[in-house]
């Protein structure tokens, strides 16, 4: 079996439980359309298997499921494949941990995982160095990005690292997750000359 | 005078028109309220002095007015001050040629004009080469980002150069508007060890 290239053992997970509000409260929050569409652009572009949408809310896993499958087998299939060949890496799951099992299933190993946030706090996993260990890996990895005001502490916790937030210029950090996510995946898996 | 930051000479420029649509035709394309949140939060996290949105519509620039004062000067100045600090960043104009005059008089130079297209063409300029550049200069710069299916062929022509798309891993590259400036700007601006 050849060896999995770096991009093949990365798997983004967006999740909408647990995460925080803007009082620092749990909650699950709302998915919204735009993020499937720019996840599942980014994830086909940088070759990745797939993007796991995470909430335990039945009726928005339903409403997802929909929305993809309109792109994916419905009209807007014929209207535009290109959209189809990226919501089609899309998987909808009702917990960080079914995403864990599944992929554990699929790669006869546990993923590593790693959380993202806009805060900054103590042992964070550099980018530059999450990048060489993903090169040098052959196992699977989840990279956890937050909606809402993100992850709740628990998932934080409870993750093999957590990456170093993308530091603004002068200490503004309030990138959306969808801006946030391509950045931390350019990062971590472009091939080009600038990296 | 302190010499200026290379943040600080970068605009970024969402443009509305002349862009094409799907069929190849040039267009005015309907502004996303999300584009305005997501590149003003780029913009102010990068530290950027300004976004421009640019259409001819009227109507649009009127409804983008009414969005911008909501979070700037309206309910959302209380409820999130954060939003506030990044909208402030936005600027609206009818046309590419009205953002290229207001900077040449604000900055006294006529600014240096970079398009951004998904496309393969000829002598595009590498990302780190702009960078360099950037890193050199002492005059303002544009970078010019296209909605639809992207910038029109007259305003590649009319820039002074062409940034070399974002690679796709394995030939598909169809990122969205917000994830390609956040990319793009990451690789012209980071100051992290990871560039």
């Amino acid at each position: 079996m050849r060896p999995l290239k770096r991009s093949e053992l990365l798997h983004l997970v967006l999740v909408h439980y647990p995460v925080l509000n803007r009082k620092g409260e749990v909650i699950a929050s709302a998915f919204t359309n735009l993020d499937l569409h720019d996840l599942a652009r980014l994830t086909r572009t940088y070759a990745m298997p797939a993007c796991y949408i995470v909430t335990p809310l039945a009726d928005q896993r339903a409403l997802m499921k929909e929305l993809i499958d309109h792109w994916c087998e419905g009209a807007g299939r014929e209207l535009h494949p290109n959209r189809r060949e990226a919501l089609m890496r899309l998987r909808i799951a009702d917990a960080i941990a079914s995403v864990r099992e599944e992929i554990e299933a699929q790669f006869g190993k546990a993923p590593r995982i790693w959380a993202t946030s806009a805060r900054r706090c103590h042992g964070t996993l550099a980018c530059g160095e999450a990048r060489h260990m993903l090169a040098r890996s052959d196992g699977p990895h989840l990279l956890l990005l937050g909606t809402g005001w993100g992850l709740a502490p628990s998932v934080m916790e409870a993750a093999d690292a957590v990456l170093e937030p993308i530091a603004g210029l002068d200490g503004y950090n309030h990138l959306s997750v969808r801006c946030a996510a391509a950045i931390m995946v350019d990062r971590l898996l472009s091939e080009d000359g600038s990296q």
